[in-house]
C-alpha cells in the first residue's frame, strides 16, 4: 500500500501510517484499540524507561481497582463535573443488578484518595510516593487509535506530601522526568510550562504540562503533573497530625504519562515513506536485507546470518529478514514504513568487495561499512540517529515557532495550524475565549517562570503579565 | 498484633498475614483489592521472570480492549456457558445507554479469536504466539484477597497454532514454565496435570494446570494451560489456507497465571510468624537491624549503614532499618511477619568481636558472621534459604500425600482436609460426583502421563484407567 503524504492529507496519514506499521487496530468496542506487538514493544520500552525514573525518583508501584463506586467518585466537585460526561457504568454482574453502580476510573484520585484517607494519620505516616500501571475509560466521542481511545493504558503516580512546598516540588520534579522522556528517549522536544485556569486538570490548583509540536503544526500534551493542593485531602477528609500535633489535610500531586505519546513520537518524527523510530524504543534498530536472487542459500545468506548473531551479540536489535516470498525492494518498503533506523543491505557485490551497504532511516542518504567494522559502524550510527531525530524536530519546532506582533497576524497564524504561537497574554479568560472561538486554537501552556518584563496582550492590549503558547492541538 | 495461629484457624491466619505482612487489602467495590506496594512489589518480581520466560518461549505482548461487545462473547457456546453468571457489565457509557452492553473481559478468548479471524488467511501467517498482561474481572460470590477477587491482574497467552500436534506441544511448554516458575522462583512444589472433562476451562478440549498443596492441606491451582482445539477457531471463523490450498481451522492455546500465586506462596510458606519469602521475589532479601540503645547516632549506627552500602553494592536488596521509634523486638516481629530471609542484628557486643549475629528467616537458628565476610556470607544463606524453602514444602507434600486402600479410608482423609490423596479413577463423571458430595473433594489432576498398570477405581471398583489426585481445594 501506498501511504497518503502528510502534505496531501495529514490525518490520512496518520491512518495510514499506524496500519502499515502494524501498531495498532481498531477494535469491536467503540473507540477501543488492539495494540498490536510491534506497537506494544514501543510502549514497553516507554513504560521500562519511565518505571525505572519513578523508582529512582523514591516511588513504588502499587495497583488499586479500576471500579469505583459512584458515590465515591462523586466527591470532590470539580473532579466529578469535569469527568462524569466521560465515564463507563457497569450496572450489572454477577448476574444481578447492583445496588450501587461501579464508574470504571477514568483516573484514580477518588479511590486513592479514599484510602489515603486509611493510611495517614500522623506526618510520620508522609510522604506516601506511589504510582500505578494501568487502564483507565474515557468515552471519547472523537476516538483516534493512540490520541484519543476510549480506554487507554497509562502510569498514574498519586503522592500525598505534608507541606504545600513539597507537593509543589514533586509536581515539578515529574514534570522534569517527563521532559528528559520526552526528549532523550523518544526525540520529542518538549516545552514545559503551566496550563492556564480553563486547561486545568478538574480539581488541580496549578497542572504542568508537556506540549510538543507536530509536523502538521498542531500541538500535543504529551505529560502532565498535577499540584492538586489541599482539594482531595478535603473532598476524601485526609488529615494528618503535624509534628505540633496539630491536624492538617495532606497536599496531593498526581502526573501520568500514557499510550497517547506513541501518537505524538508517530507525529513527530514520520515522514512520507512511514515511521521513523529512534533506536532507544525501536523494536528493531536494524534491519538485515540480503539481496540473493535465487540462490537463498548461497554465500550472501550464509554471510548475513553470520552478521545477524554478531550485531545480536553485541546487544543490537537486529532482524535478518530472510523472507524469500517477498523481493528486496518490497522489504526496503516495509522495513522503512516501520521505521527501523538501520537497513543494512548484503548483496553479491558487498560480498565481493567484503562490505556492507546501509541505509539511515532518518536521512536519505546510504554508506558503505567494511564488513569487519559493521558493529562499530552500526553501533555508533545508532547514537548518531537518536541525537539527529531530536535535533532535526527541535528545528522543526523553533522554525515553526512564531511570535507575532499584532493579533491580526496571531490569528491568522493559529487559524493557518502554522505552528506554536508565542505571545504575552493579559491571564483574563476573554482573550483566551476570543481566540479559541475565532481561531480553535487554546493556551498550550504558559512559561514556567514568571514573566519579568511583561509585553503587550495582544487580544486586548493591556499587560501581559504571561508568556504563552498557544496552537490548534490534538 | 499477633497472628492467629495456623493451627488455630488457618483462614484467619491468612488474613492476618495479609494485612500484617502489608500485602493488601479490600478496597470499596465488593470483591476488589488495592495491592499494596510490598505486595505488588513481589508480583512486579513474578512478572519480571515469567515476562522473560514467555519471551525466550517466542512469544510477543501486545494489548486487546478490556470490553467486549457481549454478542461477540456468546458466540462459543460452553465458554459463555460457563463465564456468563460471573460478569461485569458496562450498559451507560459518556451520559447515554449503550445500544449494546459491553461486558468486562473475564479472559480474552472472545476478543481474540474475533480479531484472528481478520489476522489469520494463510498458514503463513502461523503460528501467532501472543500474550497479555492485564486486568480481568470475574464476580466472585466469596471473595478473598489474591485467591479470589473480583478483579485480578494476571498474564495471558492466546497463540494460534497449524495442527493440533503444535498446538498440543505449545499448551505443554508453557505448563512446563510455569512448573518451573512455581518451583525455580517461589518454591512451590506442584504437580502438573491433566484436569478431568468437569474440571475443564470453558472451550477447552484438555486443560492443563499446576497443582500446589497448601499448609491447611487444601490444593490450590496455581496456574492452567488449555488446549483449545478447533473450538474458539469454528465460533469465531477462523480458518487459514494450509500448504495445499485447504481451508482449515486453526488451532488454538491459552494459558494464564495471575496475582493468586501470590496467596498459594503465603499458604505454602507461611507460619505463626508470618510471611517466609523465596530471596528470588523478596522485595528485601535482608534486613539490618542495629541495637544502638540511645546512642542511634554513634559506631554502630555507623557500622550499620557502611554494612547496607556493601550488601547494596553486590546487588543484594537490603534494607537498614535504623527508625528510632521503635525498638528492635518491635522491628523483630515486624520483618519476621513481613518474611524478609535474612535478619543481620548489629550490636555494640557484635561490633567489639567484629561480627554481625544472622538470623534465617527459614530457620529458627541464629549465626554470627565476620563482619569481613557478611556479604561473602549472606549471598551464600539466600542461595540456602531459596533451595530449602522448596525443599522444606516439598517434604511437607510428599508427607502430606496419601494413596488410600480403600474407599473409606478415601473418604475420610478427603474429609479431614489431611492433603493429595492419589488413587486410580475409573474416569466416570458419577464417581467424581460421589466424592465432591460426600467429602466436597475434587480431582485436582490426573497424571500427564498415561497409566500403564491401571489399578481399581476406589469408588466403584471398575479399572481405575486415570491417576488422580484428589483434595479439597481454594
Amino acid at each position: 500500500m501506498k501511504l497518503t503524504k502528510q502534505s496531501d492529507d495529514f490525518p490520512q496519514w496518520y491512518q495510514d501510517i499506524v496500519k502499515e506499521a502494524d501498531l495498532a487496530e481498531p477494535s469491536f468496542a467503540r473507540g477501543t484499540m488492539v495494540i498490536k506487538p510491534y506497537g506494544y514493544e514501543i510502549w514497553e520500552r516507554i513504560q521500562r524507561h519511565l518505571d525505572d525514573r519513578i523508582k529512582e525518583t523514591g516511588h513504588k508501584n502499587l495497583y488499586f481497582p479500576m471500579f469505583i463506586p459512584s458515590k465515591l467518585l462523586d466527591k470532590e466537585a470539580s473532579h466529578i463535573e469535569g469527568f462524569s460526561p466521560e465515564v463507563a457504568v457497569v450496572t450489572h454482574a454477577g448476574g444481578n443488578k447492583l445496588e450501587e453502580p461501579l464508574v470504571v476510573r477514568p483516573t484514580s484520585e477518588a479511590i486513592i484518595w479514599g484510602t489515603y484517607a486509611k493510611w495517614v494519620q500522623s506526618y510520620r505516616d508522609l510522604p506516601l510516593l506511589y504510582n500505578q500501571w494501568a487502564n483507565v475509560v474515557r468515552w471519547e466521542m472523537r476516538p483516534r487509535l493512540f490520541l484519543r481511545t476510549t480506554e487507554f493504558l497509562w502510569q498514574e503516580g498519586h503522592t500525598a506530601h505534608q507541606t504545600a512546598k513539597e507537593a509543589r516540588e514533586e509536581t515539578l520534579r515529574m514534570l522534569e522526568v517527563y521532559r528528559e522522556t520526552a526528549e532523550q528517549l523518544l526525540g520529542i522536544p518538549v516545552i514545559a510550562g503551566r496550563k492556564s485556569e480553563s486547561e486545568r486538570f478538574p480539581g488541580a490548583d496549578e497542572t504542568y504540562t508537556i506540549e510538543a509540536l507536530m509536523r502538521d503544526g498542531k500541538a500535543l500534551q504529551a505529560g502532565t503533573s498535577h499540584d492538586l493542593g489541599q482539594n482531595f485531602a478535603k473532598a476524601y477528609n485526609v488529615t494528618f497530625l503535624d509534628p505540633d500535633g496539630k491536624e492538617t489535610h495532606a497536599y496531593a500531586t498526581s502526573w501520568g504519562v500514557s499510550t497517547r505519546i506513541i501518537g505524538g513520537l508517530i507525529m513527530t518524527h514520520g515522514d512520507d515513506q512511514g515511521l521513523r523510530l529512534p533506536p532507544s524504543v525501536a523494536p528493531y534498530q536494524a534491519v538485515i536485507i540480503p539481496i540473493v536472487g535465487d540462490d537463498t542459500q548461497g554465500a550472501v545468506a550464509k554471510e548475513a546470518t553470520k552478521l545477524r548473531d554478531q550485531l545480536a551479540e553485541e546487544g543490537i536489535r537486529v532482524f535478518l529478514d530472510d523472507d524469500d516470498q517477498s523481493r528486496p525492494g518490497f522489504k526496503f518498503n516495509k522495513w522503512e514504513a516501520r521505521g527501523v533506523p538501520i537497513r543494512i543491505e548484503l548483496g553479491p557485490k558487498d560480498l565481493e568487495a567484503k562490505s556492507v551497504t546501509l541505509a539511515r532511516r532518518d536521512q536519505d542518504k546510504k554508506t558503505t561499512a567494511k564488513l569487519s567494522e559493521v558493529v562499530k559502524t552500526v553501533t555508533k550510527m545508532l547514537d548518531d540517529v537518536q541525537s539527529s531525530l531530536l535535533k532535526d524536530a527541535t528545528a522543526f519546532r523553533d522554525e515553526h515557532t512564531h511570535q507575532p506582533k499584532d493579533y491580526e497576524s496571531m490569528a491568522k497564524l493559529l487559524s493557518d495550524q502554522a505552528g506554536l504561537v508565542k505571545t504575552y497574554w493579559c491571564g483574563e479568560e476573554a482573550c483566551e475565549q476570543k481566540v479559541k472561538q475565532e481561531t480553535k486554537a487554546t493556551i498550550r501552556c504558559l512559561t514556567l517562570e514568571p514573566v519579568k518584563n511583561p509585553g503587550k496582550c495582544l487580544v486586548c492590549g493591556k499587560v501581559g503579565k504571561e508568556q504563552s503558547y498557544w496552537a490548534k492541538a490534538y
